[in-house]
């Protein structure tokens, strides 16, 4: 969906605040160039303090206030975090985890499939859109707020589970053989009478839950989705806040949600993306969360609904990081920046987690910042907004086998978004943008090269689609673990990697973990000169496929690390173990050149961003990630800066400042 | 209260035993100049083995020995540790923890505010009291042991902290208010119907409950005291042993237990210190903690009911340790030095916490040393016993900020303790010593300088005493952290440190917690060569006061690390980040100087402490923490070795053997 | 027992395969030379799909293809892993443990003494028995698999228990006397009434649930073999798998059974031995599992029912490394190699567990080296099978003594398993051969040197018995710890280490835990230059014995570390600290001349083992645990390789290439 303009705000709320000062806070915002307030996704107790009792008092104040003015308005529906009275309305309220029974406090931990909170949920939503009715300043609503299933593992959900696997396999007998129950004697004889999930070490039953789960998440998304749209024109967007694997930041693909499947009823995505400042600013998880948020609803702008301004602490940034992420942010085709939150709270668990203001709500250097970007958006954003990208490369991401690696933590710890993130950071570092593609896309063909890292669960079908992409004319790299299982985590009984062999060219059965560095050797790429690998190593064979690298091992030096085959009019590369860094990055090198996508002569930490505006300009983002000056030369045609209405020619020299951005504008949309 | 005279003796458990050897035990002791013996504190069981069967055996067999060999006796009541029987008696009468419920086996798990328990407890401390009545040897009592609320979140507990919350606050709606309990959807409609705590993010609400609890020990220990005055003389005193944080050793303020409102009852503080000997001696502990044990009772000396004799694994001192830790709890005011215990054990879980008799019960070479001691004592102990002790300096600690820092931990694993201790530890190697005043204190002015740790959590009232304390002429030492929230854990919405700012003559509202060290810079002060701190940093702005030093960083140059304000009569330093050990001792250096102070010419490991005796002479002890020998050179007046009868006069240096102490006497009550 | 030739195999699982390939697997075992398959163990499930209704398809299928392809069986009884149906029969079939009560999903966590468990599982086993009545080609049974008493706490047991106390003491007062009861009021009134052991702090009572868990698991063999004898010919053996401590592999004594006393009713030992390879493989997990293996039924040949074929993830051998596995395992005296298993899995936790064959179920390298080994045994198998091995040298393993050492984990985290280890892993490196004995053997007379570390908790008939042995000639190595409490971890109360301290010459009562390194220092042997001690020392001092080494410390400089005394006609040495790895291999060698024991001239990687053959020919092993080459000079009489057919003489040099075996048998059995 496109917007009308690019949308800078944060978080707001009034009945968080410790006196009346609703007023001086929308003129602060106005001042610095905020153009959005989100409001209401937290505070049911507030709308409903006692059962069946309504007060939207603070939720008027703040539509008024936004009339008067003249802000912009986003209202999340307050489901994802109940008041403790209906918290004791049954005893199941609250979700069993494989960790137990929760108890009442925190946010995001009730049974989103339990009637009695479906039926005060589609109340308090239903009486709050009423009351909203026709206020002119609401531009869309949000669903709930970083939905997920909790870990529920309670009694009906794990009846619901039985009822979805009744209709998938329609027998006992084809439910214990797909999942081979026969081991340690874990087969079911009835439907009706399955074994608590919690207690299972069969992967096939456990990480089928765990999709399972993700369904809940898609269900319960439609069901809000039916309902907001009763009451919202069709000029208000619909959205939600989606999250991310969390590593003490935002890092990779949410394990819990299907994000491709449950945003279908929405008609944009929306995202937070939080990201540790100050000497760990890297700009890595705005790319990278930014190409999931594109991803989401096909290449469509996404809104950034929360990013830290001051965030947790460690976060504080340095001046100018606060002007570089929000550039960040739009380079990635986002439409939205908005922080969590506007002021910083005075009570509760996130006391910490710092807003635009600091707790005695003052203009401090944070605030000004912000204005310098929000003022900055104002003259220029209508030629950022909607920034259309196409990468050339993309990385095709699966829960599934998310969820399989999790199962089968063997490889030394490394988790499935480990292998993602290591794949996507080397390209990140190396300017070459890429697209996220989920596996349900039927767009494999839109890109020059395609990488897929640790496919580890895969129905035959998506293998040979994989297998086609190549044979008419792709660049596909895989890495080791993928095709080994099918989409039960059954895994194949052929060679490895099952319908992917013939394309790569190769195959393996023996692998392991070795419990020192073991070094690798090419005849054919020039290698770092400490080429190794670590955690994980397949004894690639190869059948087609030239080999590229091999270990360098006295026993196991006849095996292929890394090997290419050409298959129909493509290439595919095969990474058979986790390389360091630097040996990747050389392999990524010549998988690059043979898909015919061209590197910048600069790397990180100065980051190249590009896409096309409304206007079809081709617009380019040069970041330094650095608290050094950096200069490089232009590799573009002519252009225009954008700050500072000067032109720029092919082999001039741009210094960039220390965290600073610079923005260019060609007509000519072709790079070198 | 003053005592007759030095204690020293051991904890003494007959009904331990292996076989009878009571009288061997007594001369034993005796040869070793014991004269004291604590007992009864664990036995319940033993005095009462079924319901309503009562048999003293033990406790006679003890008492009577005491008769015949002339033993002081120090008579525990036996609640801390309760018999099986009685743990059946009610579903409820251990606690149910943040962990789950207890099961019965080890002993400070029962409920306290349980009727049945404490009607048992009643009865069996006035039989047992009933039965020793007249007893002449017993000087004293001691209540319970090491009490606390063990983690008690019981449905009874809650109920009472729901009434505790009605009584202070009225309605629900200030309730809300105060605690913020919009945040979250966490807002409760009646005190009726309160959320269990264990669940909570709300760390007022939280914090509020460990209050509440820790007012349940004051209760319980007026409680037994009433019943205890019953039947005791007036000579006879009443104890507890308070102990202290624990991290493998004592180590800081005792979250669980406001010990200076909890002493109220009592005539004597009693403590147990424990820390690690051999390589690792340092003295901290018995200083630190002996200073809290001055500060129990406002001033007055204290008995050490516990201390290690060889205690755990890896304690066990060098020869010369045992005596160097008798004179250091003696140099901190301590009148007794009682060892946990007499024999070592034969079974369960403390069989490795050994005694001063290892488990053959023989004459070994800690008994040996004990011997000297206890000698030396007899001797020497009526020119050394009730040393009045005021230091020019005192450090305020505050049971509330401590609760307050654990909610919130977001300094790099820096926890309450630790800011206390940093500031402690770097005075006494300095050999400055330093008082403890607890917040509640009335006696602040008694200081040249007050030294404020991290005082998270501080209502308005202590605020201003602070202010008023500098503007009176005081020297005040306030660190990061400090007057940030109120009692309620509710931070402060002005500009911080609140009420202090002006004091201080500073304000921030930015702070990080820095992902590597970042140096710090002076222009006043003379530094080491590598300046830095770690964990957290403030980005603090001068008002009035002058910056001390900056922060050394390419984009926080501007903001202060440690400042100086004159403000009133008085001086205020505020140091807003944790500076490594070194660097804070320069600036402690500068305060000291500030407010008059002198500091000696040796420091750590050799350590001096001072005090005035019963006769108005002055004691000055001299301990070498270290296996070298050290020699000081004497600066004081004439004095008196009181080991040898050889006279010292100013300018004659002092050999230290390793571990060893010396003592002298002077008639000249000042320090140069 | 002695077995009519070597067993060759693998564990197999027709009902695991993904489709029919039993002849095609069958095939390829022959192919390989494998003779025997073990069956049935897990599987419970297929044979009894539901209650009452019994298919044993599966175990036809492999019975008849056994028969087509003369293929040796063992059947397991599949009672360790249970239906989930028979889990749903009674709320307590599966164990409540110290976590918390089990649910189901894995094996081994029913209650082994649950009437209704015991009820189906002699059902099921008479049923399978019957079933495959007269089938020609079973050779022997297994009761069960890795049998454990699985941490039951559960109520059921927690009552025999007190009648297993009640038998053994008589009147709770014995019983509070013997464990100390009296420590913090533990007492209890009647066996009718004894506290929940899970919350005990009384090691005693701890220890002893423990040992009476250790007996359930003789109770279950019994039961279970007394059922197996009315089906199976006297020409059938009877085993069990027993398994080992595990450190991620196979590392020490079992410390949740009594394996000498549970192996009664067997009339073979079988064991299951996992251990790294690759780089981490050194023959040590092999050599001291399969010391055990021989103990357990004292001195005969033993089974390895399991071991890795590629195992674990970083597991799977170089090339080479599967025959001297092999091999590694015959020459410590097992009758048998089996894998497990045949194939790899396709689903459920052992996913990666893999067998010979990888998932695709083909001839791979791992199968073609175990092609090597199966047709060398048809060749010289009957001159390796029965070697009858008597080690001059035997280590003294203790169960109670393990249990201890865990209830009293002090010495810096070393646990028995650690302290074994210690010794035994220095005389395999010396290449000096060790058996175990087990604390209730009879047969300590039977070495030269016998080794005790850590025991802990001895009767003082024990300690007698090692005493004796020493006054008749006997060597005898003792380390700290031992002797240290009665059977009942009761600490003796006269001079440690109690009756042994005649014996040993010395004496002590103080010990520690030295917080850094601490050096040894000796007049008589010459120690590495950097002699040290860590974790544990104890401040011995000798009586009759002759310090071997003191303690290099400044104060503790008088004390002995290692100690040597002439008792009667024998050598006793006392170690009493943990001396780094070369440090104390001075000693051992210090004390195997003392013994009489010559050393060879070459060690690890290069490994010695020997013993003798049916025919009374002296078989020796030479064994290269290493990538590189080694050479070593032949120090026996004339001897023929058996590989090669040639003949070799004192003095010739062998070379042995990389983790590479050679065997020559010699007709004089004496070694130099």
């Amino acid at each position: 969906m496109k917007t009308e303009q690019l949308f800078f705000g944060a978080a707001y709320y009034d009945e968080y605040m410790p006196y009346d000062r609703i007023d001086t806070d929308m003129e602060m915002m106005k001042k610095a160039g905020f153009n959005v307030i989100r409001i209401a996704e937290s505070t049911w107790s507030t709308w409903e303090p006692e059962e069946g009792l309504f007060d939207f008092t603070h939720l008027d104040r703040m539509l008024d206030a936004s009339e008067r003015h003249g802000m912009n308005v986003i209202i999340g529906t307050p489901t994802y975090a109940i008041p403790y009275w209906l918290s004791q309305k049954a005893d199941d309220m609250l979700v069993l985890t494989k960790q137990g029974q929760e108890i009442y406090g925190r946010r995001q931990n009730m049974d989103i499939t339990h009637p009695v909170y479906l039926k005060y949920a589609e109340r308090i939503i239903r009486k709050m859109l009423e009351h909203i009715q026709g206020r002119k300043t609401v531009i869309g609503f949000q669903i709930d707020n970083e939905t997920k299933p909790y870990g529920n593992y309670g009694k009906r959900a794990q009846k619901m589970f039985a009822e979805y696997l009744k209709e998938k396999f329609g027998t006992v007998d084809a439910l214990n053989k797909e999942f081979g129950f026969n081991y340690w004697s874990n087969r079911v004889d009835s439907f009706d009478n399955l074994p608590d999930v919690r207690g299972t070490i069969n992967a096939s039953y456990g990480a089928e839950y765990e999709k399972f789960q993700r369904t809940l998440v898609d269900k319960f998304f439609a069901w809000q989705a039916d309902i907001i749209k009763e009451y919202k024109t069709d000029a208000q967007f619909l959205t939600q806040n989606f999250d991310f694997d969390w590593r003490n930041h935002s890092y990779g693909l949410q394990p819990e949600v299907d994000q491709f499947s449950a945003a279908k009823p929405l008609t944009i995505a929306g995202v937070d993306i939080y990201h540790p400042s100050a000497d760990d600013l890297t700009g890595k998880e705005i790319a990278f969360c930014g190409a999931i948020g594109r991803a989401i609803k096909e290449g469509e702008n996404y809104l950034v609904l929360e990013t830290d301004a001051q965030g947790n602490p460690g976060w504080l940034p340095f001046p100018g990081q606060l002007r570089l992420q929000a550039y960040s942010h739009l380079g990635s085709g986002a439409n939205s920046v908005m922080y969590w939150h506007w002021h910083s709270l005075h009570n509760a668990i996130e006391t910490y987690w710092k807003g635009v203001l600091s707790h005695d709500l003052k203009e401090n250097s944070i605030y000004k910042e912000a204005s310098v970007i929000g003022n900055e958006w104002k003259r220029y954003g209508s030629r950022l907004k909607n920034l259309k990208k196409h990468a050339e490369a993309a990385i095709l991401l699966d829960n599934n086998s998310l969820t399989g690696m999790n199962w089968f933590p063997h490889a030394g710890n490394l988790a499935y978004n480990d292998v993602v993130r290591w794949l996507y950071d080397c390209l990140y570092e190396k300017n070459i943008e890429c697209d996220v593609v989920f596996a349900e896309s039927e767009h494999l063909e839109d890109y020059k090269l395609l990488l897929v890292p640790a496919l580890y669960s895969a129905p035959e079908s998506l293998l040979k689609r994989l297998s086609a992409y190549v044979e008419n004319g792709g660049n596909l790299i895989v890495t080791f673990k993928s095709g080994f299982s099918n989409e039960y985590l059954t895994v194949y009984h052929d060679e490895q990697p099952h319908l992917l062999s013939k394309c790569l060219g190769i195959h393996y059965d023996e692998f392991t973990v070795p419990s020192r560095p073991v070094s690798v050797k090419s005849g054919n790429i020039t290698l770092p000169e400490n080429a190794y690998l670590s955690n994980w190593m397949e004894l690639v064979t190869c059948d087609t496929a030239k080999a590229l690298a091999n270990y360098d091992h006295k026993f196991w030096g006849e095996y292929s690390a890394v090997t290419l085959n050409k298959f129909g009019k493509g290439n595919a590369m095969y990474i058979g173990c986790y390389l360091s860094k630097e040996t990747l990055s050389a392999f990524l090198d010549e998988m690059l050149r043979q898909s015919g996508i061209s590197l910048p002569d600069y790397q990180y930490p100065v980051i190249r961003k590009e896409g096309i505006n409304d206007a079809g300009e081709q617009v380019i983002y040069l970041y330094n990630y650095s608290s050094d000056e950096q200069t490089i030369i232009w590799d573009y045609d002519n252009a225009e800066a954008l700050f500072h209405d000067t032109k720029i020619s092919r082999g001039d020299s741009i210094m960039l400042k220390p965290w600073d951005v610079q923005i260019f504008i060609s007509v000519c949309q072709s790079s070198i």
